[in-house]
């Protein structure tokens, strides 16, 4: 059996979509959490001097996004052809767009500047952007594409309570219950819960 | 024959990697560059109110990164089996991150704010990424991934001048010559090289 170790800070956020998968695919995995403290000592041993990194008998592989795509096309949760692997990619990449911008605007130091970037995005992109998302959702019967499970609600599920952090937007399970709902659908998967239930708690 | 329109602005920037690799694959396709003044109206009819859209019979592709990686994998320009496409999006989402952060910068609207984001990416952010992206290139004779080329080179050499403007690291091309080889490597494939003769010129 193949070594595999998931390297992540003690947080969901980027880390969590990979966990998820490697439950989901039946992996017997270590889930190594790397503490602040330990971080500056590791950090030039990583491809990019970055966390998530999966690292499956010593070969690592980085990038979050490429991470889960490629466990979700090992594990049959990917398109049927390239038409519809697709729509997964088209649905993933809107969505990491809000992500993006609502991270910049999250880790801005300047409280002004922040202040500004927040209401910005509040006005002209958030209604949009949420109700289009939400759009999606809707149509793919409660999931990000093709109207089934694919890796992109693992990746949604694994990061929302981060989303949530850094969107900023009050209310957001109420106001769009079907992002929720994504996290519930995947969280409730027997493999992914027997692992989450074990797993170390983190809020985001 | 499938009629085929790529709708974008007068730009390279996000569009172009998708009519370099039409070209090289020798579709035949309508290069429909949308005037500012006419977006306002086309806007709401595109899938995320953005564009580049490509649209195949009737049927919109929206996302670049998603529609670059379908082109290229409908184009035998992807990996062989799931690990070499992983190498590829690893290159390209890392790619990715770096013109993000620089878009975020260039497109600030408060000077001051500007000034000071730009300092720290050129400070603490641009020096490591650029020679680690230097690297992944001389690693792989001159391509992003799999030391050949793959769809990322198509999509990084599309967007190579607007990349160099939105960096703002003057004289990029002579620090970093592999960035520009990649550009040149791309725009010398004859079909390719015949397409961008003919297309209406552009800046970025």
């Amino acid at each position: 059996m193949p070594k595999t170790t998931v390297y992540y800070f003690p947080l969901k956020a980027l880390g969590e979509g990979i966990r998820l998968l490697l439950a989901y695919g039946g992996e017997e995995f270590e889930d190594r959490r790397v503490a602040k403290e330990e971080w500056p000592e590791m950090k030039p041993k990583m491809p990019f001097g970055q966390m998530p990194i999966l690292e499956i008998d010593g070969k690592k592989y980085a990038q979050s996004s490429a991470v889960v795509r490629y466990l979700g096309r090992k594990y049959g949760l990917s398109g049927k052809d390239i038409e519809e692997d697709f729509e997964i990619d088209q649905s993933v990449e809107f969505y990491t767009d809000i992500r993006t911008k609502a991270g910049a605007v999250f880790h801005e130091q300047n409280e002004e500047a922040k202040a500004r970037m927040q209401a910005e995005l509040e006005k002209n992109y958030y209604p949009f952007a949420l109700k289009k998302l939400d759009e999606i959702i809707k149509k793919n019967n409660g999931h990000l594409a093709l109207g089934k499970l694919t890796w992109a609600d693992f990746l949604f599920a694994g990061m929302y309570d981060c989303f949530k952090k850094i969107l900023q937007v009050p209310d957001l399970d109420e106001k769009y219950p079907s992002f929720k709902k994504i996290q519930d659908t995947v969280y409730a998967i027997p493999k992914v819960k027997a692992f989450a239930d074990k797993a170390p708690k983190a809020d985001y």
